[in-house]
């Protein structure tokens, strides 16, 4: 069997500290699972930068390309804040996006009963919430072109973006959403803004068609962005499966995430397109950024990568056992009261980054 | 003193309904306050489809421009969702907005003390919010050109829009919002996502120099559009008087306006620029929408189109003292314990419409 290629992106922030606890865990798997992954470690945003001068390196690249799969921490800080726009350390996670093809974001948001009520909403209303937002990751704003910032003749600024899809990328991003519906309830919103946008009225005819000609086992329904935004407050529990565009997927996922009230828990993958053999490229990242405020503290919570790795291992390696090993020693950890600060609750025992991981490893 | 002119667009669904309660009101300001207003009523939206064959007729805009004022219900169902783009009633309200160049639309999110437990969200998290989204509303991805769907050589079809804006019109948005801070607590957050759009690039700089030059006083953050979701539902009280380009006003507002629990409370005020005599074209609507599934059952909430009233009073016609007549009133009206369906709760007396309206009159 070939080896299990591993890049590891441990970016900047609290990234660092939190990935310093999956390399625990993967130790772990190597010593008591005798599961070998080769490991290699990379660069990117602004740890890339600040060695290299730039946050995207070509080796982090070349890298990313030759591994199974990538594990990222976290990028970004003010510490960078103030570069140009071509040198901050979102160029490098947009730019490895992009170059990997890693066009589908799936981030589910799910609350786990220890932790229903660290969320600001009433326990009834997101208690055994279980979401998966399926995100376009490779296109829209974020990608469209033309863009720019011109001055015209009279001396005004104008300031420009595209929100752009064509018809093969809205029909690759719908499949994976069909799919994972298929896995799930059968049940998928696609949520757009049809009534305003003419580059979301194609987004919803094509998943209409999708529909019909592929997928008609699974019920489709659409929603604008803002109701979206709004029934997500309301009654998240209604969705089962959303999938929508780059810009609404990066608002959207976000809100969800923090009805959980467990941001620090939240794995997240990105998916490209299957070869031959079924396999995608992928990178698995936690739905946190990088803390700078906490970074370096001990304080961080471990727990999202930690979970993003056991998605990795559940995505590109086939390694469902192992997966559900994790997943369930997180769930006892947190079961044992062990909390890091971002989820502390009364009458449980506050722990560090450290310790978190520690237990994780002594729960597998 | 010249006539106050006031245009009233009732639209579609429940904006009938809702608007007739607001008649009572005016009426009883003409009998008790000797306030007389010249009325006109017009079409827009489905309504005028079904009359004119356009959501939005030449004579409506033409008394919109006459009037001094205009109230408008809500538009939209799903009678007219299979007609083409751009014979759609969403168009006429778009339209409306652009011709009269109502560029800044005020969205305050409030929560009244009797209504905090209707919310989804901790009594604690949400008693007591009083923020204002102040959502720019001509520019952006909503009128950005090119706009369209092609049809490539290949048959792929490609979706587009433009997310442009230009200093002035960031400027001139920035200066109301920077003026409604200084009269609130000199707190402004501008929402972008520099990090990734140029367009908003330019944003933050433009929002960046007003504040140097002519708002000192008034202290200036900035938040990304994901984080700003993510904090509205974490901590909303931490804002104050947030500023954001079209598209992202509406997401947010949307999600804002959710976290009170009461929708149907909420008005809003769409302005445009000032004229020689500070004279401002306005447009006053509830935040909810013509809600086709209640329509015609007399049981909506019409307070949210009598609170845009009250806004209308106060900053079109500087009627204070009416406006916090009307405010009180209807503070009275559900302290006294009446709920229309949508805020009803244990312990509370239901009521229709018709009666909500009638109380609140009674009140007066
Ligand atoms: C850091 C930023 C560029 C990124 C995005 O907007 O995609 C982040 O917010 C995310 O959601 O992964
Ligand atoms: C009906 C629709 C076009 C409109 C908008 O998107 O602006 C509505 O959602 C709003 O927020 O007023």
């Amino acid at each position: 069997m070939a080896a299990k290629k591993l890049l590891i992106l441990p970016g900047d922030g609290i990234g660092v500290e939190v990935m310093a606890q999956v390399r625990r865990i993967i130790d772990w798997m190597a010593r008591k699972r005798k599961v070998e992954f080769e490991i290699t470690e990379g660069l990117l945003g602004g740890a890339a930068y600040d060695v290299h001068g730039t946050p995207y390196p070509a080796e982090t690249l070349e890298a990313a390309l030759a591994a199974d799969a990538v594990l990222l921490g976290a990028v970004g800080g003010p510490k960078w804040d103030d570069l140009p726009f071509d040198k901050k350390p979102e160029r490098g996670l947009l730019g490895i996006r992009k170059d990997m093809g890693l066009f589908a974001n799936l981030r589910p948001a799910t609350v786990l009963d220890a932790l229903a009520d660290a969320s600001t909403l009433k326990n009834e209303v997101v208690s055994g919430l279980d979401i998966m937002i399926l995100r376009e990751l490779t296109g829209g704003l974020y990608f469209g072109q033309p863009r720019g910032i011109d001055t015209l003749p009279d001396g005004t600024r104008k300031g420009y973006n595209t929100l752009v899809y064509t018809t093969p990328e809205i029909v690759r991003i719908g499949r994976v959403a069909f799919d994972l519906a298929r896995k799930r309830n059968k049940k998928l919103c696609s949520v757009d803004k049809a009534n305003v946008l003419e580059c979301t009225v194609l987004w919803r005819e094509e998943m209409i068609k999708l529909q019909k000609e592929e997928y008609p086992d699974v019920e489709l329904s659409h929603m604008y962005v803002d109701n979206a935004a709004m029934q997500l407050v309301r009654n998240p529990k209604q969705f089962d499966v959303m999938v929508t565009e780059n810009m609404f997927g990066d608002i959207l996922s976000d809100c969800a995430a923090m009805l959980t009230g467990s941001l620090g828990m939240l794995p997240s993958a990105s998916l490209g397109e299957a070869d031959a053999n079924g396999k995608r490229k992928a990178l698995y990242e936690p739905v946190h950024g990088s803390a700078p405020d906490i970074a370096g503290k001990d304080m961080a919570n471990p727990l999202a990568t930690i979970m993003s790795f056991a998605m990795c291992l559940r995505y590109s390696f086939d390694m469902v056992a192992e997966a559900d090993l994790i997943e369930t020693a997180v769930k006892n950890v947190l079961k044992g009261g062990l909390r890091t600060a971002d989820i502390m609750q009364p009458g449980k025992a506050k722990v560090s980054t450290t310790v978190m991981g520690e237990a994780v490893v002594r729960e597998l």
